[in-house]
């Protein structure tokens, strides 16, 4: 483990520490016990990029400049708000979905006991982050700006899965509501914001930046989320499942994945007639027809397309941007990213 | 309809107007109407005693000076604030508890085609408040405080609603548990802190005033909503169906009620035994059990004892507070509740 994660996993005990020994709640010996048990089982588990960024994007705002322990400490502070804000939709999503597991082990809600208390376990996990930030920002002067910023984003990624959960409505299935411009709706707000922006921009906070004036990096930020998730999609198709860790289940699953939409957009009368036949059907004949369909329209060939003017793009756009060390930012995530296998 | 019912409701119109053209999310026509739905379905069809008491305070405060309508239209706000934050707990309480029915009509998850969606919808409901907020607030020199508020309120009372949610816990009934401590701390964070407090305090803040200095109001508030609570307990089992408009089946639901409490308190070890035999069963041959043992117990006259006592405290301490503009307040809201059949 680098010394930046285990500096990082330091701070979650601190915070969880604090949570349970909140004065503004009475705790009994129980209830502490489970809210323990809940935060270790769902906040810390997962890869930490998202927590990680803001540490790493803060020290190149402040130009390698050697951080006090101080700021590495408020850093992560605002990197586990993102963990939890992260935990939080991930519990509720779960059961939403009626998943089964979650980073290899059962999901929450599944765990004996818990069943639909993990609703409010969800709904709790969310709570805490105000109660971090108002530990250790409370009379900074950007404090409400961090209270604005996490209100804002969480409003957006619940209202993108809003337009996610009501396209799949169970029974309703249709393809052709799925366009290009749905799907850049639903990752941009699903995922894009709490992903990318986020991180920044609690980094760009912390320096005393108005965000105001940053609306650039904001737009750049969330064109990568949008890419990153277009990769996603692509590598739920055709990415090798040993390198991602898990099989895809897009096509199955009725999802408004980046390759059907651009499917729909290339293929013929014909070829659309097979693609509402076979999308969205949990067996194997008709997901290898999608498949099939997707190799005849070269989707591979547009998605490396895709990627390359993305990568251009957003190159040429952190190349104008007038400072060097939000560019360096920047450059960081794309570089994270661009012609990921995993 | 009284004048400032009707002038709170036409403020509900304007909110969820401006709701629904929010700039920091792209609406598709399905997901705005999807939206209007669910806000009409959940917010405005309760009683609405929270949302109009929040005026009802700030204009004692302000000691029936004329109220501005820009006053008027600020604090009819933040009383639709609480009634989104309490339509948020009961679409998600109602989906832990699978309820059937509420406020005479299917729980939103009933709904068809909502389901699980409805848990998404909950946490739209809470991402609604600082939506609000902030377009009202933004900028007034309380607006911190008001989002302070509301955060604190809403992790008190998802903490209250985590210890009734795991001392209840299917397959874990255990009457040994249940004493007057625990009945308290979950009636004073799962509802007096929101439903008693939240509304006076939001007319503090509007008025200027620091809640720093307002301890003993907390206080105050709280006490009364743990009355509040015990009379609910009270009633669901000795009011009368028709007049409290529900039939009461906290015996068969195994609740923490103070009743049970204080039955277990007064209980020879014969009497244990019997209500650890039957509360909580569904056959009514066991709640006439119960209820047969509070009637022996004269667990009507330690609650007629309880109700004066705690009225004579309350008045007590509202006496001697040096504002009559608060003791106005706080007055208001005991005589609303003292001796109330319903």
């Amino acid at each position: 483990m680098t010394d930046l994660k285990s500096t990082f996993l330091n701070v979650y005990s601190v915070l969880k520490a604090e949570l349970l020994q909140d004065p503004a709640f009475e705790y009994t010996d129980v209830s502490r016990q489970w809210i323990e048990r809940m935060l270790d089982y769902n906040v810390p588990g997962g890869k930490l990029n998202r927590g990680l960024s803001v540490i790493d994007s803060y020290r190149l705002l402040k130009e390698w400049k050697e951080l006090t322990e101080d700021e590495i400490f408020l850093a992560s502070v605002l990197g586990w708000c993102i963990e939890w804000l992260q935990a939080y939709f991930l519990v509720l999503d779960d059961i939403m979905d009626n998943s089964v597991t979650r980073r290899g082990q059962p999901c929450w809600f599944r765990v004996p006991k818990v069943g639909m208390i993990a609703v409010n376990d969800g709904v709790l996990l969310r709570n805490h982050i105000p109660r971090m930030l108002k530990n250790h920002f409370k009379g900074k002067p950007y404090y409400v700006d961090l209270l604005d910023l996490f209100n804002e984003v969480e409003f957006q990624t619940a209202s993108g899965q809003m337009i996610d959960l009501i396209t799949t409505i169970e029974g309703e299935k249709d393809l052709s509501k799925y366009a290009l411009s749905l799907h850049r709706r639903i990752v941009q707000y699903k995922t894009a914001y709490y992903s990318f922006y986020l991180p920044v921009a609690c980094a760009l906070v912390m320096s005393g930046e108005d965000l105001e004036n940053h609306t650039v990096v904001k737009d750049t930020l969330v064109q990568m989320g949008i890419y990153f998730q277009v990769q996603d999609d692509y590598l739920d198709c055709f990415g090798d499942p040993e390198t991602i860790g898990k099989v895809g289940t897009d096509i199955e699953d009725f999802k408004c994945s980046w390759l059907v939409v651009k499917a729909l957009e290339l293929c013929n009368e014909e070829q659309k007639k097979l693609l509402h036949e076979a999308y969205g059907k949990p067996d194997l004949e008709n997901v290898a027809k999608v498949k099939a369909l997707y190799k005849e329209l070269d989707i591979e060939g547009v998605f490396a397309e895709y990627e390359s003017q993305s990568y251009a793009e957003l190159n040429a756009t952190i190349e104008a941007h007038p400072s060097k060390s939000i560019q360096a930012v920047l450059k960081s995530f794309l570089g994270k990213i661009y012609k990921r296998q995993k």
